[in-house]
């Protein structure tokens, strides 16, 4: 498997696009994007579980009953959700890009990111259609990624190639994170494609399995989004024999498929709103998965931990409290807890208790833009890895007025 | 009922006092403080659930176990939590207090708040104890309130005179809150006073009946405190006939104690860390208590809602988000939103979707610095409030370097 360019057009038979088409005032900020694939595609989606959901989440639902799509829209800054008529005008969305690309209407999933509750007018849409329509192209990933991106300040896109039974095929992927994300069985938006022919069944069985280590275990402020959403279309065009249950081919596709969603989370979480550091939690000899992601996941979530980090203070004291109040099985007398990054690695707690170490090592360590916290539980052989960012002056700043 | 001065002194036959031991290096602020009762009291605790506790809290449960106390000793600027001698230390401060005082080490409550994972020392203890003790009068409460506080800005001390059975009752207060809020069964630290009589089963009864609408429903910042607890002292000097059911007296007691742990709520909300606004979200005409309760915490912690008060934001899409993520029954088509301060009140959400208003308006609104949140879900009888604060750039200042 290896990296490589153009994200979600590297796989054969997609194309791509993204434009500004006037949903937000700024006009060097493109906010539509386009994805279509030449052939029908076997598709499936995981949403959040957040109860109030984006209108477009209802729509692609009711597209993706039959398991195939062969496009998704997606416009920025408006997310649709909480309108009195968020439905009609996601529908009138996907009659408008049916129109034009010529396909059936229930072929389209839609998406919509930005702030909650405003109204979406359907004009910017009736008049760029056919631009964005005619703006497609093999090598336009970027563009589309552009189009989805809210506060998010670099472009979240990965591909890979590998082999099925001699056969090169291609995973590629788009998303946009930020802020308002906690994922949880779902995430954010993300947009994967794919060339691998693989049965309805199992594309929606892969990404379940894939997204619950990837973007589940993402959090950038403890906040489940409205509108989370991973679409993953699949055109068969890489000509391997279709995969129809869980054998090694599948395994080789959860792999490609886990690996640039690993990619997007990290990337995701990167770039979380006002963030100068990725922090990687990694739980190791947990009595079960549940507690070791548990654990990984309330000590990337706690504000506290969070805001040290950001003061590269090792002040792990707040790495045990965060254990602590998470909902999982340990012994806290066990607990080794290391602090790392290029610069070395620091053990800071052994045994649940303070372990001695250098504060000048350890702010060389902390000073670093890429975090790693072990946490070894010492009482079992199960791990889990999530991802979070520090909090910063910033994530007040873009919150305290996000709307103007 | 009226409130009345002298905060945990207030109540008969009790003496606080408060000095700087040397615990913390800046010596203008007082690090311990003391609180003892001229008789035996009935005593009762509520603790953390934090699997990661503090030691001082396995001493103060034995202590407990028979129902009694006598005083009460807190030291701030070292948590003494995660040491590998905590409790010996925690058993010696008693040893200490209860010689100086000449009472059993049994009957002695001790807490300690600060910095988790640091070594504490006896000395100051050893050299200061009969400092403290000599210091004991029945007018420094106020004293005792400011060697509980850590980034706390101003002091949380109250106390209230009301009757029972034509006998002058009293409670009196004082409470520590700032950051690492989010209380679950028990609290940061609240020591409370009374000279009411009450069993020692009441007592127990009637703080977990209080402690779950009161400091449960506060979040400063969602972490769960390693030391939160709360202790009522009630020594029995007002003479009523002692309290021993749930009768009209219990009630009237329960309503006191209630007012005075709503008091120290609001105030350990209102001075969060970094906070410029208390927020009090109250849930009106949901399916249980319960569901009123998750929904107005979820609000009151969401980081995108507290960041857009800080910002005097109306952007209500994010306590739709906030509600919707929240593990609560409701109807979102039935959802109506307000937000109020002293200068009006605007609705802005309404059967779930958007609702027209001033932006002018909303700023003036939330320019004050208390701000109600009204959630009226339309779907049942049952009702509560949270308090928080909003989340600003010194919540970040202050947990970016909280040890230095």
């Amino acid at each position: 498997m290896k990296d490589i360019q153009g994200g979600v057009c590297a796989p054969l038979g997609f194309k791509a696009a993204g434009i500004h088409c006037g949903i937000r005032k700024n006009k060097s900020k493109k906010d539509l994007a386009l994805i279509v694939s030449d052939v029908m595609c076997h598709a499936a989606s995981t949403y959040t579980l957040n109860k109030v959901k984006g209108a477009p989440i209802a729509v692609t639902k009711q597209h993706l009953q039959n398991g195939e799509a062969k496009a998704i829209i997606c416009n920025s800054g408006n997310a649709n959700t909480c309108n009195p008529d968020g439905e009609d005008i996601a529908n009138a969305v996907c009659d408008l890009c049916a129109d034009a690309l010529k396909i059936n209407v229930d072929d389209i999933i839609v998406a919509s990111t930005g702030v909650i509750g405003q109204p979406l007018s359907l004009e910017p849409f009736q008049d760029h259609m056919q631009e964005l329509v005619d703006a497609l192209g093999n090598q336009n990933s970027s563009d589309a990624c552009e189009g989805i991106m809210t506060t998010d300040t670099v472009k979240k896109e990965y591909a890979v190639e590998f082999e099925l039974e001699g056969k090169t095929c291609h995973v590629g992927a788009i998303a946009k994170g930020s802020g308002m994300i906690h994922p949880n069985m779902a995430t954010m938006l993300a947009f994967v494609t794919t060339d691998v022919a693989i049965s309805k069944d199992m594309l929606n069985e892969v990404i379940h399995e894939v997204v619950d280590d990837t973007f589940n275990m993402v959090s950038v402020d403890g906040d489940t989004s409205t509108n989370d959403m991973l679409s993953v279309m699949a055109n068969g065009l890489a000509h391997n024999q279709e995969i129809v249950q869980k054998d090694d081919y599948y395994q080789i596709f959860k792999n490609a498929l886990m690996y640039i969603c690993t990619c997007l989370s990290k990337g995701i979480a990167k770039d979380g709103e006002g963030a100068t550091k990725l922090l990687t939690c990694k739980v190791t000899n947990a009595q079960s998965i549940k507690d070791a992601k548990v654990v990984a996941k309330s000590v990337i979530t706690s504000s506290l931990f969070k805001a040290a980090m950001f003061g590269r203070d090792a002040n792990w004291g707040r790495i045990l409290c965060a254990i602590g109040y998470s909902d999982a099985n340990y012994d806290v007398d066990k607990i080794e807890v290391s602090l790392a990054s290029l610069k070395g690695e620091i053990c800071v707690c052994q045994k649940g208790r303070g372990y001695p170490f250098s504060e000048e090592k350890a702010l060389e360590i902390l000073s670093e833009d890429e975090i790693d916290i072990f946490i070894n539980l010492h009482d079992g052989n199960f791990q889990a890895t999530a991802w979070g960012c520090d909090l910063t002056y910033d994530y007040v700043k873009i919150n305290g007025d996000y709307r103007t």
